[in-house]
């Protein structure tokens, strides 16, 4: 223990503390390694971790600062704060009525033609006034925090325009510094082609490549760029086109990538060193081979396929025993997935992906961190760390698929200040 | 409006007022109708309601009471407090141990040979002391309240045996009194043939009738009584004797049917006069014609399936063209679905038996309340009635199935006083 700190915080007699220490992050059966002590006790100096171990260690060799909060987690499991690495959180209207349209048997088509879908959303930001755009993300980023989280990616990718996307990433850096939860924000002017440029949309990949891209550049107001890579969407020359130039400014890339039909967008995620290629519900062999290899990390949204009531989920099984890096996210939007909670999300993996608690729980944290490009910074706690903290009021981490549809978090702490619960 | 009393708690300016009031329960095309007023407001005396209507009319004509509280739910949704029909709610031990072989592909009999099963719940009941029991059961309905529930069902069946069906009764009986929630005791002794007497069923079924029955009765311990029938389980002639009894001794019945196989369960109830037929997955033809002549209500939980990682649910939206009154519940218990969460149940009848969400919002007010016999009481808000009452944090109530995975309560009033919330 680092003597020349004071603890400003130490939570003690953890039933179940996930560490989530060891590699990172991790593939194969390294993913059932979650570091568990039984007993633990952290210490926390100011935003950093100062120890972990066991429980009686820190009770005495600790120096208290003045004010020092403790936390008695007797029978409770203690993980990393939970990291979402895939979310679309700026939006103002709800689109539940497209919802019931959809459980109702109603077609995509028609749900276009009442004036539904992705151009619904973009209308809606467009029209919407910044500070209402920005209170109704906030509140969201509060219900994030509440069901565990404290980093998540948000995109902009629903104004499609220079003027409209820079919109989405102002409110998001914004957001970044005044809220406790630190967000990522990720550039997605090609999430679709707006209607604008139907009927040319070489120009609107121009106006991406060559206005949006630098000017986001330019104020720094992203650390990553996406696209929806898929049939009717963005073909994979047009992905590879824009992707390169995003790279070559300096942009990290992450991919919406074969969530309708398998395009190839696994392997061009990995051709082009993407952090992450993101869905995959029908990736290729090929794909998962290629992004084994890369290294690039397989995001997998299992409340989408859930909130569409779709019946294939992406080959998660597959992909672990391939050796790919798997995360897991709510995917966070208006339309196809519209849930804050991680819990949900581990619970649909467990049941329909058939992954373990551990594995998911794995998924959400260390190597979520790398679908952030955050390794060795958050998702684990190990000393020296960012003290990003979730206290669970469960005696065992497997109740967290089990006992599903609820909010079982006790506290969250976030930079070593409580944030969320007493 | 009742001019002699004044009102203990008035909420105004509701965004989406759904008082349920009609028919009661509905069928067919009645449970689209959700008596929903705009601007709607409410007024309170005490436990009962005074008045429901536009707002306007509540703010110039109500007399309030010193002290009265006034909710604003502006751009908000009111509904009935939520009714929760079929819960297992006493037990101890949670078996996430045996979810997480369930995912991994552990059969059944695995999984009882490991430990698991029902019986772990038996040996778990029996052996806990009668203050954990209760305590755990108390935060339950705690989590029960806090998802907008105001009454729910509570079976015993993890006893089995005289003594701890007895323990089970009286704990749910203390807690009516002490919680906040309102608690319906149902005896389910008939839950599962004891270990003690597997090589001698005739016996067990012998004390069910002469001995358990007599004794819940005496003391009033059990409203309902209700039997698992299935293959394997009780047989329709043993469910036939037994609950045939239940009814001579003044018991109401409930009954588990058809949950695995179609064994003739839900025509079983209906000719008995059942109050709900539970479950009924696999519910044949006859079954459902059946259950709409006799008005038994169709008590379905599409938790049950989903926690099951089961492809087949009970087929609501038949059961709802042939004039079944159908209701919804989490079915909580420790084994097979443990959620206190009816919006996740809502969420996935919206998903996964295509109920509208006006659908699924009248079967957990209004039919929910004709499932434990309360109708005319709870499920609607008319006056005169229970001020059993849930806001909620939504502008429109289709949000509820689609916003999937949280907690969308503002606040929760019970008998007139505020439960949950703040």
């Amino acid at each position: 223990m680092n003597k020349e700190k004071k603890a400003t915080l130490i939570i003690k007699n953890i039933g179940q503390l996930i560490t989530m220490s060891g590699p990172a992050p991790r593939i194969g059966e390294q993913m059932s390694d979650l570091g568990l002590i039984e007993n633990g006790g952290i210490a926390v100096a100011g935003e950093e971790i100062l120890y972990v171990g066991k429980s009686e260690k820190i009770e005495g060799q600790a120096e208290l600062a003045e004010g020092c909060r403790v936390i008695d987690a007797k029978g409770m499991v203690v993980t990393p704060g939970l990291i979402d690495p895939h979310t679309h959180p700026v939006f103002s209207k709800t689109r539940e009525k497209e919802f019931e349209m959809r459980t109702q048997g109603k077609t995509y088509m028609e749900i276009a033609e009442s004036g539904g879908g992705i151009r619904s959303s973009v209308r809606d930001l467009r029209e919407t006034e910044y500070v209402t755009l920005k209170e109704k993300t906030k509140e969201r980023l509060d219900r994030f925090l509440s069901y565990g989280v404290t980093t998540l990616e948000a995109k902009s990718g629903y104004g499609l325009s220079l003027e409209s996307e820079i919109k989405q990433l102002k409110i998001i850096n914004e957001l970044n510094e005044t809220h406790i939860l630190d967000l990522i924000p990720t550039f997605l002017g090609a999430h679709e082609v707006p209607d604008e440029y139907r009927s040319d949309r070489e120009t609107y990949i121009d106006i991406i490549i060559n206005e949006m891209i630098p000017a986001v550049v330019k104020d720094n107001l992203a650390e990553f760029c996406d696209i929806f890579t898929e049939d009717g969407v963005f073909t994979i020359e047009e992905s590879r086109k824009i992707m390169q130039a995003a790279k070559d400014a300096g942009l990290k890339l992450k991919f919406h990538a074969d969530e309708l039909k398998s395009t190839g967008g696994g392997e061009l995620a990995a051709e082009l060193g993407s952090i992450s290629a993101d869905h995959l519900v029908y990736i290729s062999n090929d794909g998962i081979k290629a992004m084994a290899k890369s290294g690039t990390v397989a995001v997998l949204l299992p409340g989408t396929t859930f909130s569409l009531s779709g019946k294939q989920y992406a080959p998660a099984r597959k992909m672990i025993d391939e050796g790919v890096i798997v995360a897991l996210s709510t995917d966070c939007n208006p339309g196809s997935s519209y849930s804050e909670s991680l819990p949900i999300i581990i619970s649909l993996a467990a049941l329909q992906m058939k992954l373990t608690a551990a594995e998911a729980i794995t998924a959400v944290t260390v190597n979520a961190a790398a679908a952030v490009d955050r390794v060795g910074k958050i998702g684990q706690l190990c000393e020296g760390m960012q003290a990003d903290i979730t206290v669970w009021n469960m005696a065992d981490y497997r109740e967290l698929p089990y006992h599903y549809g609820v909010n079982l978090v006790s506290q969250v702490i976030k930079k070593g200040k409580l944030a969320f619960g007493k």
